[in-house]
């Protein structure tokens, strides 16, 4: 049995979806481990990761716009010191993954054909952001 | 340390939960391993996975019914082209999980009493879903 | 390749969230593993874990606000055998984690600056509850 670990930093562009299926996807492949449990981690509460559709991105409009609508800024908030996109921001986050855990066959995530794994920004402005990724897992079952 | 990897296919008869704590309790207990770790993985975006209530059947009906009021059908989505039900089942999935992380002590998922594990399916009409089931660990600690 | 398991038991206050990230830092510590993966289990469905920001306690408040306000008391439920704070506990612990799964690195879960993990109870009176902690990894990569 082995283990991998790595740090992916990423650039977000504002509140949105950012897919990271393929980095992760490489990253896994290259570890030489065929079956497994590959663990991602993200490691902020104002961002997130979300497992979605891939196809459409007219998916992705209307999931953020359902996120501005249940947890809207200027909703009467205690916390409003790092702006009005930063407690929506945790809202947003507890109400998706902090964490993702994938089992790997064949040296790949099992992800449905449909499937793409995306961090969740959940802030108006860029930020750098940082995911860990934990394999671990043999050559074989 | 061992491994044992299993794909799960069900059949759904529109929106609701189905129970897979049986199927899943008899798998671990087959693979020899006492004690480890579970994982499941739903391989959809329009149904997801939910540990809830197993006594009284109130509860699934009043989560069905939140479900339906916070992500309602007609909410001018732009997202329509698989019908109506569609978009509310990607948001639906997003507020619940993807995936499914059990600690296994004594060849069995250490639930609570209460405790079911359920596949949400989101669509109105039946579907086959597949759930992916790892499991990782050791006849002891 | 190891393996550690441990109940963890816990009294809560009513609603709110328990900050567990002292008591779950140290037992990971204690087990003389270095990198793995640190997987926490709520044995409950009417409370639950969460990752959130631990420095501004007014980012509870928010959150504790807004569970309120999306899963309030008294919403027509069917369900209301156990008292009328039941059935949205239910809801609030569906909307957030029944478990989470934490690469460790260098003998300690790799969480970000802001993050502390959490039991939220959603019930109104205090409880016992308990968390199954499994780790599962080794000394080195």
């Amino acid at each position: 049995m082995r283990q991998a670990l790595h740090h992916l930093a990423l650039s977000t562009h504002g509140a949105g979806l950012v897919e990271i299926t393929g980095e992760v996807t490489r990253w896994v492949a290259a570890q030489r481990i065929d079956t497994g449990l590959l663990t991602l981690f993200c490691r902020h509460t104002s961002a997130s990761l979300l497992i979605q559709e891939n196809a459409d991105p007219d998916v992705q409009a209307d999931l953020l716009a359902f996120f501005r609508r249940i947890a809207p800024e200027g909703a009467g908030y205690v916390h409003d010191a790092e702006g009005p996109d930063d407690m929506p921001a945790h809202i947003r986050a507890a109400l998706t993954q902090t964490q993702l855990g994938i089992p790997v066959a064949n040296g790949r995530p099992v992800l449905g054909t449909w499937q793409g794994i995306y961090l969740f920004e959940h802030r108006a402005a860029p930020h750098r952001r940082e995911i860990v990724l934990h394999l671990i897992g043999d050559m074989a079952v």
